[in-house]
């Protein structure tokens, strides 16, 4: 049977998703623990491949197995055998032709910012630290313009491989809870980096380096110099993968 | 002059609050910073012990220095002497009998529970999790009778050294936050693991075990062993102490 994980991880010690040669990713745990489980080289795929120190609660993968084991235990019997910051939140059959990144139809993504006056040590593996006060009115202004189908090319890394950078946003939002703000992002789909540019690009604009009326021209402008800087991967968080 | 600091962290990679020879303690970190800024040695007197483990968003510590750097800055300068899990949040000059402990009037904990079927990763080292789902409400009734002046033996540990076990709450809450629970204390002060206990019986209230009744019972009883067990070090923070 084809099996699905839904699975979330504090990315702080990983260089990330994909297997790599310069260190330890989250697909290489799953896999020695999804081949632990049952005795045989298992090979996961992933629906997105998370950079170093992005987190996540619901990145999804799967895999091929013949096991009497039900689908449903097979989330326990791994976190038996996955470190602390790696937890398989479910687990089941799905369909035989299911595939976790082209069957994808909706992704949601967390950008979370720290600002106050100090740092916050208890979260500071997972928010990103800005010292100047953000103007939450302003950057709520800002996320207007991004949403619906767009050219996303001045929101994508240069570094981007796709045929199209056509993407839809259905929704961008700023929320304030304390002293964290939170951005929050519903897409069909993200350009590599897309969602940092955009949360580094609103950080700009909470901060009164640009304007709110400046998103739409840098949008039009599809030149990635025009935005803001890649905000840091340690605010970033996968929250869920929708498929239909 | 007499500095007061106020003080956040990550507890989980110390030995807690105090000095001790197995491992390194906060207050240590807190007396190196300080000690090495001045170029002399200076020990900074704590206002709570807090236990191995155990976090805090505003613990509050004092000491006696002369200089001409004016006293908020030197948060910013004992910040660049600290490893990023202990961060003082503010620096202020005191009056001169000022004691961190001594005259703290009031005291607030949070103890955070991370309450559904799986572990979250990114909550692992400052909540507990517990899988069984809890009843907010039934937590809810069983905090009403500890409100108030009370002689708290039943939830202190039988290691506690003081003269009278008489302590006040003021208020004592339980809210949820998405798949999170957390207990709110305020009081004039706590006993030695009484934050705790009064969160592992809590805990066995929300999970049925325990009716929210029985707290008035265990109360009375004045026995620590009628109460529930003492709740992971990992789930509590300071949140705040008060002065007059």
């Amino acid at each position: 049977m084809r099996v699905k994980l839904v699975i979330a991880y504090d990315g702080t010690e990983y260089v990330g998703w994909q297997v790599q040669k310069n260190g330890i990713s989250i697909q290489q745990k799953i896999n020695e623990a999804v081949s632990g489980l049952f005795g045989k080289p298992v090979e996961v795929i992933g629906a997105s491949r998370t950079d170093a120190g992005v987190h996540a609660e619901g990145n999804v993968a799967a895999f091929d197995i013949t096991t009497r084991m039900p689908a449903e235990k097979i989330a326990y019997a791994l976190n038996q055998r996955l470190p602390d910051d790696i937890v398989v939140q479910s687990s089941e059959e799905a369909d035989e032709e299911f595939h976790p990144r082209f069957d994808a139809v909706e992704k949601t993504y967390e950008y979370h910012i720290v600002n106050r006056r100090q740092p916050q040590p208890l979260k500071r593996r997972n928010c990103y630290f800005y010292h100047h006060p953000l103007d939450i009115d302003a950057m709520r202004a800002g996320c207007a313009p991004l949403v619906g189908e767009h050219d996303f090319t001045s929101f994508a890394s240069i570094h981007a491989q796709t045929k199209t950078f056509v993407r839809t946003i259905y929704s961008l939002g700023v929320r304030r809870e304390e002293d964290e703000i939170i951005i929050r992002v519903t897409g069909s789909g993200f350009l590599y980096n897309m969602v940092r540019i955009i949360a580094g690009t609103l950080i700009q604009v909470g901060a009164g380096l640009k304007a709110p009326s400046d998103m739409a021209r840098i949008l039009a402008a599809r030149d990635r110099s025009q935005a803001g800087p890649t905000a840091p991967a340690k605010g970033l968080v996968l929250v869920e993968i929708l498929y239909d």
